[in-house]
């Protein structure tokens, strides 16, 4: 028999009992960060789940403290049983045949808050933000853009999962406006370079991975073993200035190309309530170095979507239909990769998959490949696009279809507002 | 007359009256770190000068449990003004004329702490770690080496102060051991690329500037009020691995070649301490456009030394004699270029110079350029070096040299330890 809630759970909900994505939300203005699990058009509010001493578990009964934290980074740290132990917990609490929490009107009262009352906010302290560039399909069309199309796939590409350090500070939670980053650009090689609002705004498609515990300084982690340093995962836009971007990444890669701005969305789908959905990844070819070589090489089914809403506009627009199974590199291989050279991971750090772009045209996963850098605008509802302009909408949706059920990831959004003067 | 303190001072020493540079330390192994100032041979423990109400300015009568913090980064929130008053409270407390802490017995014991029994910690939690590439000679070196001799240096580079993040994780304290990473190197586009130790472990003589307060998201910093977003400068040794750094880096930058462990030294010397010592910056051709384009464009006149001692060696030998000067892109352009874009910076983040070369061979400022990529191997005392051996201690100083005193940064130092098996 199919799990189920005594809260109510619509169908196309992307968050039924089988998903329980974590987060961080404010009930309300005056009250202090916590963090909570989604169900339905509710939100569980685990401080007071962990204050009613309902985390009973041989872990959790010591150290439901990490409930009462702003961040769920003290989580995150405890691992994968802890985490386990709170889903098993959690799914029972909130099963419909499981009295405690369903005849407990006071306790109900308190800890099931109603999604549309609460403020979410960035659920984790993230210390360092990577982005990979994991997507072969965005690889090659990035190279033929701006390469041309002889070699488009630089030759270390398919023997490491390329990747730069990103920007911490600036990661925001969905529906942050994005004011449009200012810069130097450099048209053509005869001119100067000027000054001024990027002409070249772009999303890109991503997810990114959320690590849990770390590793220590100079202790790489088996690739067989990274699945369990990785809690869950979110979406993500990688905000990108290809004006920018295209005048400053030689040689030390993008800067402030990206620097303005991270979007993620503010539910963790974890590593557990995504297992079902799991799929086997593309055929590695050449085969990877030992150290990347797995046991197991595994993605997730997940459908990506992407749409655009222009200031004043009634409808929005798909302009990507994409998937996360398409990456080349697995998520297991990036955070193994990440860390052979010594490098420390630690809990709530953000790994981004870099844009997820498929094989269709339709599914290129920024307006970069959708336009062909602005060669050919892209129609929204009649109105022509090459890249973002002020006052588009940029929504994010991504999930899972299960039988009778979706395992979904809600939305990332981010609207964009114009240039300082 | 010259300012004077009733501690002993040699001549020589670093840590004169008029430097007074910021740590954090321990005092003992099981006690908590606590901010200090470094004078002779010993710190104050700036824990006991709050506790003892000595902070009574203005601005620090009301906040001076900034002291108390296990870092700098909330007396750095603070700004200029904050830290100008703690360094005349400080200068008028340590002075020969002033009494309240020199006579009395029970807080000197306190607070003067000898500076060979404490356990110097990272004076700052960093949120984000940016490293430049601020002098000509070491990129139009670099260039040669890896792109030949014809335009060497990207057309970019005197438009703009490039950068790139870099990982905040993986900084330590002078001091901490390197482990030599491992990772893929690819020798010759013919052959496959191979797994091991890296070959070229490299320096980088470089310095960083530690952020005071930050700026909102979105809201750039001007470049002419840029100066008062620094609180100091350190010492830092960007240790690369330039075989993992070459093959990895095209199209988005270092990555695995530099996040194995970057060293800063404990000493915070703060821009008030370094004034005396401040220099006209190179002339910059071709102007840089408007929001570079600085009142005052000044550099530091700071000597840099870096020394190399292998394993069993009795002696270090001198491979690097360099000065802050030679850099062509300022402090102040490079915090004010990092946030034209929006970018938020936040107090504690770290701003590298990017590796300090000279005009003359002997200031080169890594074994990359030194030894021009293994080509020309250095003499130390007779042992010949390519790149780094395991057990070689590279320790870089860094000093000003003022009348009849100097303002130093100490000691910035790391030793090489083997890979894992
Ligand atoms: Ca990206
Ligand atoms: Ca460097
Ligand atoms: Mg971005
Ligand atoms: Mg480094
Ligand atoms: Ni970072």
């Amino acid at each position: 028999m199919a799990l189920k809630s005594f809260v109510e759970v619509h169908p196309d909900s992307h968050f039924p009992i089988q998903n329980l994505p974590y987060g961080v939300f404010k009930p309300g203005p005056g009250s202090p960060p916590r963090p909570g699990v989604a169900i339905g058009d509710y939100v569980v509010d685990l401080s007071e789940i962990a204050s009613a001493g309902l985390f009973d578990g041989p872990i959790l009964k010591n150290s439901s403290d990490c409930f009462h934290e702003p961040n769920l980074n003290k989580f995150l740290a405890l691992g994968r049983p802890a985490w386990k132990e709170a889903r098993s917990t959690l799914q029972k609490l909130l099963s419909s045949a499981e009295p405690a929490l369903r005849d407990n009107a006071n306790l109900r009262e308190k800890s099931l808050v109603p999604l549309n009352k609460v403020e979410l906010l960035l659920p984790i302290a993230i210390g360092d933000y990577t982005d990979f560039f994991s997507s072969m399909y965005h690889a090659k069309n990035c190279g033929t853009i701006f390469r041309g199309p002889e070699n488009p796939i630089p030759p270390n590409w398919f023997h490491l999962p390329i990747a730069y350090h990103g920007r911490a500070s600036s990661i925001v939670i969905s529906g942050t406006d994005i004011i449009r980053p200012r810069g130097q650009g450099h048209p053509s090689s005869n001119s100067l370079p000027y000054f001024g609002p990027s002409l070249k705004l772009d999303y890109e498609l991503e997810m990114a991975a959320i690590v849990g515990p770390g590793n220590e300084l100079g202790r790489p982690v088996d690739v067989n073993e990274a699945a369990d340093h990785i809690f869950g995962l979110v979406l993500m836009n990688d905000w990108s200035a290809r004006d920018i971007q295209a005048w400053e990444y030689v040689p030390l890669g993008p800067f402030l190309g990206k620097s303005f701005g991270t979007t993620i969305s503010p539910w963790i789908v974890t590593l557990e309530a995504l297992e079902p959905f799991s799929c086997d990844a593309p055929v590695q070819d050449p085969r990877p170095l030992l150290y990347l070589a797995e046991k197991k090489s595994q993605n997730y089914d997940i459908s990506l979507e992407v749409q655009i809403k222009p200031a004043g506009a009634k409808d929005s627009s798909v302009v990507t239909r994409s998937n996360f199974k398409h990456l080349y590199w697995t998520l297991t291989q990036q955070l193994a990769h990440h860390t052979i050279n010594g490098c420390n991971l630690r809990p709530g750090d953000l790994l981004g998959t870099g844009t997820i772009s498929g094989p269709e045209p339709e599914s290129y996963g920024c307006l970069l490949e959708l336009t062909w850098n602005g060669q050919k605008p892209l129609s929204l509802n009649g109105t022509g696009r090459k890249f973002l302009e002020d006052g588009d909408e940029v929504t994010i949706t991504g999930y899972c279809k299960g039988n009778g059920y979706n395992v979904g990831f809600g939305a990332c959004s981010g609207k964009i507002v114009p240039s300082l003067p």
